[in-house]
């Protein structure tokens, strides 16, 4: 059987594919860059309509990665999804606390769930930008806490998914005046929310 | 601010949601299970049309999760992202070979895609079920590999996503006469490939 294997150009075919079906739109060419790496890692189009990205939300992020970033995720999913030799060459970090034995006593302790107590222990260490892929409780806690001045993150990418509080937790975020980039309605997930970061990443990092 | 904070109260509610949207349906009570639990990790309802079950493959499923089941993953996303503590229970393993270092060295020796040499190793290592959510190679390698008789897995779950070769990767299954659970189509991915594990463990295994 015939196929192609070569992992950049099967890529590089995918997104003149995506280029092509998507039709018309007003996304400058970075934002072009983030919505067709989700396209490419959903196939589905809707995200076309349904990603936001804040004004300065890119620029934000670039500056974030180029200094050592720490990047908070919420799923170990996204964690793993994350290209480590992009974030190797940009010294940078990314923990998600969700499997902690303290994370896990913590959210028993208070009757939170494991994320809201992941989230409060990353506040506490400087995180440069929050990746939400599952958990709203997650970014309600840190939109609190944001509110509190308890935490001043450089960019959150807020895409959970999901039927339970998930639109509802990434509305109004603009409200928080922080750059931000998410998707509306009850989609995203753990491999949206890491295609977004490496779509950031490979803007700054050869591959 | 108010909202439902315990984990499997969320899910329960989800799931209602997804029965009351979904409609009308020709499911089994077992297949269902799966059909909810991808829609609730996606929120895309389009999986309801797109999951095709073989004759046999849940049943085929749980026999092998009975068994001490040897799981192969072509994503660490997939990995990450099934219940492991289920999968201990049933004392099983799940391996992701792509970061190997031999299998660096053997895809770059055979110029293929490192999952397809991924799926070489692992048809040497007896395994029960394959778990495909990103790479058509590898499912294309390892169609090649039963027909050659050299693979004989009790279960495959095909669900590659993206816009070259993963639709044909996921067409004529049936001809292979081993149980398969697959997304027709485009769409997929590590996420619908992890719900669709956690799925089969839930329906044999207390949460």
């Amino acid at each position: 059987m015939r196929y192609i294997k070569n992992p950049m150009e099967i890529e590089k075919t995918s997104f003149e594919i995506i280029g092509r079906e998507m039709g018309e739109h007003n996304f400058t060419e970075a934002q072009l860059q983030i919505v067709k790496r989700v396209i490419h890692t959903t196939a589905d189009f809707q995200y076309k309509d349904l990603l936001e990205i804040s004004e300065g939300a890119i620029e934000a992020g670039k500056e974030a990665l180029r200094n050592s970033p720490l990047i908070y995720t919420d799923t170990n999913m996204i964690l793993s999804g994350i290209n480590k030799r992009a974030l190797g060459t940009l010294k940078g970090n990314a923990i998600c606390y969700v499997n902690l034995e303290e994370v896990h006593k913590e959210a028993k302790e208070k009757s939170i769930t494991r994320s809201m107590a992941a989230v409060e222990k990353a506040c506490d260490e400087n995180v440069d930008i929050f990746v939400f892929g599952n958990a709203p409780t997650a970014l309600f806690k840190l939109r609190e806490l944001i509110k509190e001045g308890k935490a001043k993150p450089k960019l959150i990418i807020a895409v959970p998914v999901g039927f339970v509080g998930a639109s509802e937790s990434k509305e109004g975020l603009e409200e928080l005046n922080i750059p931000y980039i998410t998707v509306r309605g009850r989609k995203g997930g753990s491999t949206v929310a890491a295609s977004i970061v490496n779509a950031l990443m490979y803007m700054i990092v050869e591959r």
